[in-house]
């Protein structure tokens, strides 16, 4: 399944349009290229709206919002819906403050996402008000472990049969789920918490498979999920190799990026369905 | 020639003023402290008149601009060209929006520019109003070929008098034209194209060689592009020896840029002149 | 000493909220990390001054200010100072500009600073506004070299009384300073001059480890000095090993922060007490 999947982003080039922090945006784009996609940014409010006809999917990142980035995105998204194209939520710190709680809250009411990819915490928020989110890391509380596995699983599929979207829950153990099935990927590697932004860069590389699989949110979520996952592994490989730290580590993740190709997802992929 | 041109860039560490998107502007002042000048960035409209008139060159990319920063390259563009100091425009996806392509047209106004860098569909743009620019790339349509390079000199070299600026229209091959001369250069790596802001560095390269060179801006950005294409030559080949990706050779290509003297650009550039 | 201010960091993760320029805010979020603690970035002026209530430092940098960010700086500040919160200044580009000399100045008069870090340009800017600040790199001029190393010493120590304030002079020797005490160090790499942002790096970097050290900001900055300057010379190390330029280098430094642990701190700081 997965082969199709990549092909598709490689033979269509999915152009990104990303409303997105600026903390972590360079890293958005190189990886968009990475995958074998394009980004373009914009967040100008007349500049977007226009900008986002021209793409292939949206993503809206909360990361740094402000009022005028705010409105943005809710202008943005509208349109992104009218179009057809599959947009992304990721509420970066929803929980941490009432901005960008209420924000969440006011963008899922407004626009219909396609999928939305969060922490735990963050996706606890989104759900429920309740989470605990600590700054932009997972509350170590919330964290999803074997023993709470089945029960978030259930949150999950609830969730996404409340918002119709498809709901990515990443950390050790990530969750792709509808209201239907739940796909458990355990690719990934610690490393990946020490780099800024390995959450923006997979919401955006979620979208450009969702937007090259228009049919198939679900399995394309999954997909960039497990390639994600397993560029960091093999990253790790490398860091060892070269006696890297953080900073290598990112590069090299990236660097996998752009190297995955479908042999390599089919080896390197550690998915089960429940 | 080329030697003095970059003897000027080192002795004289050229401070270059950028107006510029969030999204490459890292990549940008590293490229400038690699090439040998200094970067500042101001995008307050009070802070950026003030902050320009102690540089040499301004840089104004309109990558991801708002009503706040266009104003402020306005007014900051003409208090530059009062002090004489060269200016270049980089216009980011000019064509694929209404507030780009009014902006930029604005801009050719308002502000008198020593160079003009972008991308076929972009210089179109700037040209006619009718590039089919999608997103921030080339379209395929425009794409200078052999075939198609003898127009494009036409079009660079009628639009350099139209606008008295030296025109560099980059991508596997670039022309750098003003109304009498045209270079065209085949340095460069198609590998470039898969790390986002390139083209923003190149831009901004271009000002701190153009700021060196006062008298010689049509040499300065000729000497830049090629400059640029050979660290892309030179990213290459180190990729290859350590089996990177695509951000190893972001890494790599601004390495090269630090490393570049005279000796290899002279024995690296592929230029001729039309 | 400084063996339980790293164990500190490493143990309490301390939270960092940072209100700092567009340029080089990726790096101080992977220093961050780099180094054992968090990022957080917000600058909406709602937002910050509640996310600044979960964290355990503030750093304020001026790098790309504007008005809409200084209000957000001024107000998350004054939280911060009621929170109990160390809160880093980096006065980026002071007396470059009458925006951020002015803005410097008001927020001296507004918050008050755990910690001041920056050039001795910019120092001198904050101390007297005579600094000759050009663009973001200190004046030439202003250089602390053997011969003036004890008048700048005897001005840290004064800048200290009168701001309250532990007061860091960083550059090719670097001075850590309150009223009473001055660590001189010789840790670093001339290299790190060729790297944007190194020292937006280190002020986040000091804010974590007077957050992890709050009893002891004077030792905290002048361990956080000594930790980065020795990763430039690790660097440096490695940038030779792999012949790279000075994006690798970057890289390298990143890199060598978050792998610096007490045992090599120990065996390579070069610091003094005056």
């Amino acid at each position: 399944m997965f082969e199709s999947i990549l092909k598709n982003v490689y033979e269509k080039t999915p152009l990104v349009h990303c409303i997105t922090n600026y903390v972590t945006v360079n890293d958005v784009a190189n990886v968009l290229l990475a995958c074998g996609g394009s980004p373009i940014m914009a967040d100008d409010e007349d500049d977007a709206v226009e900008i986002t006809a021209i793409c292939d999917a949206l993503v809206i990142n909360i990361g740094t919002l402000n009022k005028r980035t705010i409105a943005t995105m809710l202008r943005t998204g509208k349109r992104a819906n009218e179009l057809g194209h599959p947009v992304v939520l990721d509420p970066v710190g929803a929980g941490a403050s009432s901005l960008r709680t209420d924000t969440t809250f006011k963008l899922m009411e407004e626009v219909k996402f396609a999928v939305i990819r969060g922490n735990i915490s963050e996706i606890k928020t989104v759900a429920r008000g309740s989470g605990t989110t600590k700054g932009v890391d997972a509350d170590a509380r919330d964290a999803v472990t074997e023993e709470t596995l089945d029960e978030t699983i259930a949150f999950a599929k609830e969730l996404g049969a409340k918002t119709k979207a498809v709901i990515a829950i990443t950390g050790a153990i990530d969750i792709v789920a509808d209201s239907d099935k739940a796909y458990i990927i355990r690719n990934g590697h610690p490393m990946m918490a020490k780099v800024s932004g390995t959450g923006c860069m997979l919401s955006a590389m979620i979208a450009a498979y969702c937007a090259a699989n228009p049919k198939n949110h679900l399995e394309a979520t999954a997909a960039a999920v497990c390639a994600f996952g397993l560029a960091g592994e093999l990253a790790y490989e490398k860091l060892l190799k070269y006696d890297g730290g953080t900073s290598s580590y990112r590069t090299y993740l990236i660097d996998a990026v752009s190297k995955i190709d479908t042999e390599a997802l089919k080896g390197g992929v550690k998915i089960e369905t429940r």
